[in-house]
């Protein structure tokens, strides 16, 4: 039997507009789904890179301008991968012709952008997702599972990190397409909303609200040349960041991000420590989960490396054999399938908007924290 | 530019009939070809089964008779995916059909089989392709690329092991279309062909020829019910292997499998031990490398763990950025995208099936030496 | 030819009494020195149970008052193992007294009585030292060598934790003699002094001074029954502390403490970020040095696990031959060979209590920070 | 009460006459047993190193002469720690003067050496053990205790390893005092006898008698100079050694050692695949114990790493606290325990000389197997 389209439109083509392109293929080989995406068009300013994109991954158009993609009446859903100080005013406009929204993490700029871009798509009634994707990894997913069993008992503690060294060479310009992270303007802060915001997020999800946080940021390297500009300009984001946070649970929070951690390219790490069990995750093993239950027999207690790859952990039904691993680029077509299930269902796939708003909303506290040197009430 | 079609006619739909799917359907969209796989045709004698897999992966049509897939001009290459026993009828028939061929490892069931099949493809002069997927996992590639490139001097040590635990159960039956691989009749042998052909054929590629081997199988559970007939028989298969062997290089090689090392899934490890180097690996974690430079200075000299995942490591420039890791899959697309160049170039991809029969070569001896407890030459 | 005497008064027969009682015992049979520790006598209120202890160890005599010991003329060297609160009066006495002091960590219930420990022990010209061991654990001074090589180049961040469960039982008391470190009269604070003084006195040693801290403190749970009253009282210490720092080299750090992290028993950990290499460092391993150096190859790049055994490592040419650990107690080992060998220098081994008075100064300021929830200059 | 004293003399002070002594010296300290080790003499024919050992280890006398020795009546104990070829003599002329004997491994040059020592030890009456101390390392001990628990099930698979890279530059002489262990006529064999020993006392121990083997030797270096003739002389000893078997519980065993494992300094590992569960422990993380057990949920099912440092582990209770581990020297304090307990509990302390007559056994076997290139009985 054949399945429903759900036509895609695509704003923007870089490495976001990849790992999303290559989750709408996947998808239905892999998930049972009432819809299939149906690669309708992408946009982008640079028609020749959009048109190269379009043939690679199989859009059937292109466009130049994200306004006609949203005119088009053979779109069904918008998928954002612009660069963050986009995000608002596309969402409102996808929001205003109907379109369901998946928006790029983090949500927006700040608190005042995110409240806006909630009430419209609700006051629309479009379905809407952000994309914090290590949600679907199946490791983390399992951790969400063995919480929501019970598992660890009162929690205490819940520590987190995102260490990256690619920025350590002050030669590194900024801004530009490739590099419009290092640029403030375009992405509102640095390690706070593009690797925080993911430990934040998983955080919310798996150890409810967070109350008050302290926070400090550090600028490394103060001044870099600008791509566009070819000038050296103040570097205007947070090279690093590290916040302390007590949690609506009773428990204690501790984060920190980095682009100068020299050995760690993309190490993602959470450790959460209950009265009767631990668990710890890392991103570049993101195919195991650590646990220690202490109701084991005290002789043969210890850390359990668990392979998250049998066919009764979360999505791993979908893939391989026990033993084989799936990789980071799975979690984006897990989200699609949720997301299109949550369609079927009525009911909407997490997080939504409203959902990345209460990110946002740590992210500005930690940031306003870092400047006035306070605790900060989220 | 628009690509060349590469029509492939799939015979088998299961585990390997999905993750060369997987690869044809993905290779294009991250490596820049000449030939674009089209999915033709799967052939498999249960129609109703062929259909739904050809209707989740794309394929256009459907053939229950293989001599008619054979038979269609608009077949380009066929891709046997078969239990073993089927491999040198189609085969044969395929090369005098003037078909590419990508055949499932092993090659076949024995030598003789294999030499006739080599020759039938040679004489042909069809391109020829054998699935030993894990040459191209990239911690695996880089591992020969270090040692092409001399790294570790003169080699002392070679070991491998292929551990599983999933048939300890007496209650798993044997046969049939899930578990052909207990079925000696289908398979052959047992984890001889099915695990350690992987690992030989690993050792081969990446140390040279083996000389001779003393080896020792052994078949835990006698006799299970087999899923065709409903009735206990013999078990033919051996469910575990251990051999010794020596190299032409005069290195020591140790080899082990089985279905019976309980905690593991699919861990295949090798290490190697050279004058100046050593490298581990393990498909566990098959994203990293382990390295151990002798060269270090004396106090910071440890095993290093390589996180293979940056741009100027084999493949990595095609997937996403570093710290995020690629998973089993994407050997098989590596391996579709070396065979496809190596259309272009004229240059057959490895390992072909006269590579394949070195490792069939060894197997039987084996299996041989298990047999009358003699050492063996290969 | 035979070695001089160095008497030595003990006070205290509980776990620390114990691992120095054993170091000075080991050390003269693995380092060759001048000086010979004779376990002279020790010292505590219990008579029979401090003969025992002196029956165990072979102390020479037993004294039930501290005042006598310290009134004797053949005791050169005093050990102090009491608990915290008893180490600023029991330090000026011996001080007068004139005798050299080795007293456990921390150095005092505050910084006022740490100052006036200093002023002492400085006016007495006695060889003074802090028993902060894990500065002697070889990976650990390995790891202070490399980063006195400048192998690291400038340092981003500096990360530690010191994770337990013991105290997670509600049911557990306080105070009294197995558990005085629960009791805030006794101890001063709970894991603050306890277990992040030994962080902070590490990362000092380290990475240099810290200017200014953000802190908070947690008590899990509110009352325990105390040991000695038998009563319900309220539980002064706190169970869990965190803070963030910067660092006077312009590097930020990040410190965490807890008794309420399931899973880990001591878990002491720190890690560092330089421009040029990493290190990281584990307690549950503690023979074990983890280095990253980012001027490896870029393909062979990765976090090394040294193996902290060669006799080219520091204080490994004491011990056994590659590949053979040794354990937490050769640290005191170590410690009280740099001690000896401080005497014949007439250098003091670090840390001396001036250097323990500055991690005392980290500590104030970590509570007052915690209390008052400011940031707050050391 | 004071103990009764156990007078030890001492032949040989190389590295095993340095692990002993101080094992002696320390296990008063930690053990509460009826007899406390005195060291009486030491004997050695230079008699200035002699001496300086007894100086250093506080043992009383010299002797240069181990008949003159044996001759003492104030010696209870003999200990042997002379090359193996020694062995023999000594321990026929100690039975027959009636002492007890702790005899290094292993026991004898060959299986009719052996046999011999075991007869006179048994004819005299004399309470003798052989130094396998890897079963007194507490995460092996606790393998033997889960084992005898029936943890594990109906065992299929045993392999162990024991890999060093000390010997690779070919620069490196043989024979003398320092490198015995590479001179044949000294040592008997060469990895055989001194590294597979241990892995087979371990394996009989932990799961019973080996029937049969096949196994292969290789010498990568052919000559090397003499240490005591100056002269390039042919090596005689086994550089590198592995073997296959089947112990009588029908389970496979793998076998491998070698000195040529470049990045390995002492990694003793062995592992032991059960039907319900699984062991693994690796020298270089001696205080860890690798277990996996199938009976756990599936979805939090893995590998633990056992930190084996809490007081209800074998012999921890008499050390430190949790999480503080012990290392490769208190396996010899836990063996002199043992054997002052066995004297006086009346039972032998295992292994007794008979026990590592088996030992002997296979090691014999598994030389004439890779002589001759047969499977040979033990």
């Amino acid at each position: 039997m054949s399945k429903k389209p759900l036509n895609i439109g695509m704003i923007g083509y870089g490495f976001m507009g990849r790992a999303h392109s290559n989750a709408y293929c996947k998808v239905g080989n892999f998930f049972d789904l009432e819809y299939e995406p149906i690669l309708k068009a992408v946009c982008a300013r640079n028609e020749e890179k959009a048109r190269d994109f379009a043939n690679n991954w199989g859009y059937e158009s292109v466009e130049t301008d994200w306004r006609a993609l949203l005119a088009r009446d053979d779109i069904d859903a918008v998928d954002i991968c612009t660069p963050n100080n986009l995000h608002r005013e596309i969402a409102l406009a996808a929001a205003e012709a109907g379109k369901m929204i998946l928006c790029e993490k983090p949500l927006s700029m700040n608190v005042e952008e995110g409240e806006e871009m909630c009430q419209a798509v609700e006051s629309a009634g479009v379905p809407n997702m952000v994309w914090y994707n290590y949600r679907r990894v199946p490791a983390v997913t399992l951790a969400k599972q063995l919480l929501d069993e019970g598992r660890l008992g009162k929690i205490f503690h819940y520590r987190a990190a995102f260490l990256q060294d690619w920025t350590i060479s002050a030669e590194l310009p900024q801004g530009g397409e490739a590099l419009w992270r290092l640029d403030v303007d375009a992405a509102g802060s640095g390690v706070t909303g593009d690797l925080l915001a993911h430990c934040i997020d998983t955080a919310l999800w798996l150890n409810g609200s967070i109350q008050d946080v302290s926070a400090m940021t550090e600028t490394f390297i103060k001044e870099r040349v600008h791509s566009l500009t070819g000038e050296v300009q103040k570097v205007g984001i947070d090279d690093a960041c590290a916040f302390m946070c007590r949690f609506q649970n009773g428990s204690l929070g501790t984060f920190e991000s980095t682009r100068y951690a020299r050995g760690h390219k993309a190490l993602y790490t959470f450790e959460i420590n209950g009265e009767n069990a631990s668990i710890a995750w890392d991103l570049h093993d993101l195919h195991r989960l650590s646990y220690f239950d202490h109701s084991d027999d005290s002789v043969v207690r210890g850390w359990r490396s668990v392979h998250v790859t049998d066919g009764d952990m979360p999505y791993m039904d979908k893939w391989w054999v026990p033993g084989l691993q799936i990789g980071y680029e799975h979690s984006f077509v897990h989200q699609v399938a949720d997301f299109i299930q949550g369609i079927s269902d009525g009911k909407p796939a997490n997080p939504t908007f409203r959902d990345a708003l209460e990110t946002q909303k740590v992210c500005d506290a930690v940031l306003k924290s870092a400047a006035d040197r306070q605790w900060e009430n989220v």
